[in-house]
């Protein structure tokens, strides 16, 4: 995965949150969602033949054999990965091909970081082979650590410490006197998405940026460090795309259309998404002498790290001359697709994948959920060699190159675009995957569907049903009990999902398991069936949670007589995401006005030690009370129309369910609900990113922003995208009352 | 001062706290509390006269001369010491003396920690000479660093890491399944008073117990070191006093009386405040071999410093061995007392003292105080040769061996105790100063008063008074804007105020400066002149500072007509205590429940990693709703009679004041109110402490507990106790009522 998932052992993978006072459900679990209750009983009797199928000790070897050698895009090793997949989902059935794009990946010809003053230290930017991992001296074909789509440079200059790098971090610095103009910044990891921190520092003049694994967030900190235990060691790095993905993903040279031999391509220097400044990762071991080194005010305790120093901002006295300088090449990228055609619906696509490319050996991140894909895909294999077709047609994918920039399935999704836009029912993706608790995102048309999942899937530690699990974690951390179903958490990025939900506006999910285990392998040279096998999910027990979780999210999309859609839960969703930014809006004036007085006051003056530079912040813009009306109304047309579509629906299944006839037209009309929530012109800034509901932030990279055009507009103090994003999204929310009213008119309401 | 100031550079010592809607001043701030608009004019003339006579270089003189040898009780300096701030009253015009007592101090004959296995490290125990610490070479007669009232004690045994080893961190412990019957207790520094760790630690059947610093609370985390800068280095160690307090301070063997040669003594064994088993403070350099030699589970992440290493638990497998030997001697405690007989009232006496001794050279602690004192003792000497003297007897006082239990202040005040509750109109405490922002802790009764004295002094930094500066600092921090006066924290304990205000009942202020510059020297042997003069208050501006607060309260005790006391904000404080009880018992009968349900439900389980070990929490004892009504219904009646005071009392000040006869009878009245809240009997299972409303938390050790016989009655599930100390506190609202009232029919209301 492209993100690094931030929430570790001590707070497990788990999006879901509970709310208080969520509906009820609906169905009574023993019906499922979509199906009539004895079509429930004969979904139920086939998902036990597939889990029959189902063997941990093939994930194992699958895992062994994929991650013998180096795996990213354009290696020997993942084009045979790729080919050995393909004959595989060959072998099981499936009709498969190998779809090949032409993609701009930059490899590292030099790296070369050293600090020049006080004293002359060159850093090591290595990671050491260890004897108890096997495959950390394979050194063929191997990538050096890394920022892909970081610039070529040859710089010099002070460093100044700039915590996360992050914009809010550049606020604290003035407050103190410091800005990065001629610099190198210093970053650590966390707080967001890595790429957000050299496009931070770039804007603001600086020459460079440096960006390390601080022990507090990944290394010692956090648990004993490998090999003696999961964490990040001393020389560990974090490789990673820095590509400024929140405005696209994929190809830097294609934007918006498959990067196919003939494709039409960007220059590289007008490619907006390549970074401007050269950014290199390096590890803490790395970073230290460089921290060592520096002086001027101590850093906001916050800001401070497990380094046994004491956290200096900068600037200097510590110079660093960075040079970095790249091989821009076009590489071939291998999607690998493989297709079951639906024998009542073949127009009808339900895409299940998973990347195959890694940073390095790709154990946990990605192969772990592709070989427990590849199980799913196994086992309907041979379904179909005891008579069994799905109703709709099913196609599974492996992805290369996700790494540097979802650049596999961004440039399928945009090279088959109309297609799915016509035939996609849904896009189910999983990515890395781990011992632990159940973790959902997606699309909330989807959530009641998920959460029937999750209550038919038994936990191999427990015994009890892994929605049963998260809620108790829920419950020990202090959330309310539920009454309900689970909420899922929206979609920023971070994995493939992104061209399928926020280009094409399909309804997506992002499934795994995690939270135990914990381990700090992440995109370093240690994310090897060693490490795996040892900290990530040993008895690939938890691999197989994921196939029967992806499977049975397949299967029943697959094999639905109305397509599982609940449009209550996407309502409320919805309810409670404006309610969230009409509350920031409201905060954020009582801040400014709180600031006004602040300043009026001199109060910042008088709290500060006149013996240390403090500026007083700069006076904030105003918030005015803001017209949210339109997008009120919308979503209260839309919270009418979706209650009464599921109660139709609900009404209908019982108990003969919807006429076949019916049945068609209803799920013709179905399939393109969720595109009905996007815009052809996209997003302020980004017309790539269609849907009004979920997106990354355009400032937090990865983490998503809910309501994007209005909540990033209120974020940014822009009244006027305010006021046409407002009639945007609810011209959005108004498109999708009118499909729920007439799906319900269909239903004969 | 006993308890380490917790408040740093990033929180500046603050203790006074806005409340919204407190009352607004009820005079003007141009009209003194207790004076006419005129005897105003001529207080702040005669306080013009005494700023007149202050002079930063006398502080640093005397701070110099003070701190060039070791100054603990019973050391050769800290008797010279003594007879030279003696003498130096005496030529200021002071009737003065020095009281001795003979008091038990330990003082260390061998100490040895060695980790023995799994391999041997002995630990230093010592603090390096530094050649830019003129002192730091000083050896003779300086006290090895240790914890005073150890157990002797030669064990050895696994380690269990305890975080700050507070009974909340042995719950998290016996989550894990660890206790730590029979191991050695490694607890770090924070989190509550020294003295409660070994206590929490043996009443589990620990056999000892280390303290060290971690540098995440006090070293490298927090700024440089010493001597590049002002925070604890590697080997710095911090003193300090294990006694338990809580029970009572002062001499172990004579509990409530003077330690006077005759007085009867307690057997050192039956002496119930000596702690029961060995303790050792060290620094963060020797807790490292031990901690890198620790295993088990993971710290939880609230429990990890600043070292660079995976916290573990343990037990085990690093086994130390603990020899502690000390030698218990009785040695003098020389108490200097300076006295200046009032014209008018000399039998209402204004006690206002500061602490002499250090664990070393003591240059913060207390000297910076001390020194400030003595510049208030100069000039009000000086005021006298102008013929001016005050209405009141004036007593300053030097305490001496503060440090190991507050033992000169509790032993005098146990000796004078019928007279102190006889004449003493307030005691003003203050201790450590440096650099900064006011801070005030104390009386609510004093809270108007003290008010209007920081609005009169102006912060030489800013050019504000020192009302204004703290007013800025809370609004920058988010405090609403206070409307009315600052409220004043209630005192704990940690300095000399404790048996005057506690056991004594007389109303008691804790005044001081700082929050700017910060350090790590407390209880160090690089608590020097050195060290101060560079970290703690270059310029002595805010010994200044602390000479004019501590002369303005002494001056406008000493002189008011009617004594300053107003009632509004005590009964006020009371009603918020109030509010906070009812709420802590209602909070916990709802966790409570929660916590059933959590076991009913079996979630402890669910969530868990089953690979760990992982107990569910003990079930706790159901909340009952509890009879508040008879204290509540005191707290009303309270509020109106005080309400009534002191309007009567603003309303006969103006023009002309009340009539020296009505003064002289409610003087006499006044002077015994706040005694009024203590009883006889004081606290459940610590009869030393009589307040009612204000007392180190037995648990705690010096943090604060309000309301403590009620407070302390629900945290720890006693409800006979609350049903007792519910009617105890009552009445003593009631006696204090009733002399409001009368105090309202002497003014003819």
């Amino acid at each position: 995965m492209l993100r690094h998932s931030r929430i570790r052992r001590a707070a497990p993978i788990l999006t879901a949150t509970v709310l208080i006072g969520s509906a009820p459900t609906q169905s009574s679990d023993d019906t499922l969602l979509g199906f009539t209750a004895e079509g429930s009983r004969a979904q139920r009797d086939l998902e036990r033949r597939f889990d029959e199928r189902l063997d941990a000790g093939n994930l194992r070897e699958r895992l062994r054999y994929l991650t013998r050698h180096p795996n990213h895009i354009g290696s020997p090793g993942g084009k045979e990965n790729a080919e050995w997949i393909a004959a595989q989902f060959r072998a099981w059935g499936f009709d498969t091909r190998i779809e090949e794009y032409r993609v701009l990946f930059p490899t590292p010809r030099e790296r070369v970081v050293e600090v020049v003053s006080p004293s002359r230290v060159r850093l090591k930017l290595e990671e050491p082979t260890v004897s108890e991992d096997a495959t950390s001296g394979v050194k063929r074909d191997r990538l050096p650590s890394y920022n892909a789509y970081s610039a070529d440079g040859d710089v010099e200059g002070e460093v100044v410490y700039v915590n996360y790098g992050i914009p809010s971090d550049y606020d604290e610095l003035a407050r103190r006197g410091i800005d990065v103009r001629g610099k190198v910044v210093l970053a650590r990891y966390g707080g967001s998405w890595r790429g957000i921190k050299p496009k931070a520092a770039a804007e603001r003049g600086a020459i460079a940026c440096l960006i390390y694994s601080d022990p507090r967030d990944d290394g010692y900190f956090q648990g004993d460090v490998y090999p003696e235990g999961a964490y990040r060691m001393e020389q560990g790095v974090q490789r990673g795309s820095v590509a400024d993905m929140p405005q696209y993903p994929g190809d830097p040279l294609t934007p918006g259309v498959g990067a196919t031999p003939e494709a039409r391509r960007l220059d590289r220097d007008e490619a907006p998404t390549i970074m401007k400044i050269p950014v290199l990762p390096i590890s803490y071991g790395d970073a230290r002498p460089i921290l060592e080194a520096m002086s001027g005010p101590v850093a906001p305790q916050a800001w401070r790290g497990a380094l046994p120093l004491t956290y200096h901002l900068g600037p200097g006295p510590a110079r660093v001359h960075v040079k970095l300088a790249f091989d821009w090449n076009l590489v071939p990228a291998y999607d690998v697709i493989a297709s079951l055609e639906g024998s009542t619906y073949p127009d009808e696509w339900v895409v299940r994948g998973n990347h195959m490319d890694g940073w390095t050996f790709g154990a946990g991140d990605p192969l772990s959920g592709m070989v427990a894909l590849m199980e799913e895909a196994k086992a309907i294999g041979e379904l179909t060699a005891t008579g069994w077709r799905p109703k709709r047609t099913i196609v599974f994918a492996g992805w290369d190159g996700e790494e540097p920039g979802l650049l596999g399935s961004t440039e399928w999704a945009e090279d088959h675009g109309p297609e799915l836009r016509d035939k996609a029912v849904a896009y189910l993706n999983s990515d890395g995957n781990g011992r632990g608790f159940l973790s959902v995102e997606g699309s909330h048309q989807l959530e009641r569907f998920v959460n029937q999942i999750g209550a038919d899937v038994t936990d191999p530690e427990t015994g009890v049903t892994a929605l049963a699990r998260v809620k108790a974690l829920m419950a020990v951390r202090g959330a309310p009990a539920p009454t309900g179903d689970l909420t899922i958490s929206p979609l920023g990025s971070g994995s493939d999902y992104t061209p399928f939900l926020q280009h094409l506006g399909i309804a997506s999910l992002n499934i795994g398991y995690g939270g135990e285990g914990g381990g700090g392998s992440y995109h370093s040279i240690f994310d090897s069936f060693d490490h795996y096998t040892r900290f990530g999910d040993p008895t690939f027990e938890y691999g197989i949670m994921l196939a029967k979780t992806g499977g049975r999210a397949t299967l029943r999309l697959a094999e639905a007589d109305v397509l599982p859609y609940r449009f209550t839960s996407l309502s409320e969703a919805i309810d409670r995401y404006l309610g969230e930014v009409a509350e920031l809006a409201d905060r954020m004036r009582t801040d400014t006005e709180r600031q006004h007085r602040l300043l009026d006051t001199r109060a910042y003056e008088l709290a500060a030690d006149p013996t240390e530079t403090w500026v007083p912040p700069a006076r904030k813009e105003p918030v005015p009370h803001l017209n949210f009306a339109p997008l009120e109304n919308a979503a209260d047309r839309l919270g009418d129309a979706a209650k009464a579509y599921d109660a139709e629906l609900a009404e209908r299944m019982e108990p003969n369910g919807v006429d076949p006839a019916t049945a068609r037209r209803l799920n013709e009309l179905l399939q393109g609900m969720e595109q009905r929530l996007t815009r052809e012109d996209g997003l302020p800034r980004r017309p790539w990113f269609r849907h009004q509901i979920y997106a990354p932030g355009f400032w937090t990279g990865y983490g998503v922003k809910t309501l994007p055009g209005v909540r990033e507009a209120v974020e940014e103090r822009d009244w006027g995208t305010f006021d046409l994003f407002v009639r945007e999204i609810a011209a959005a929310l108004d498109r999708l009352s009118d499909g729920l009213e007439e799906a319900s008119r269909m239903l004969g309401g």
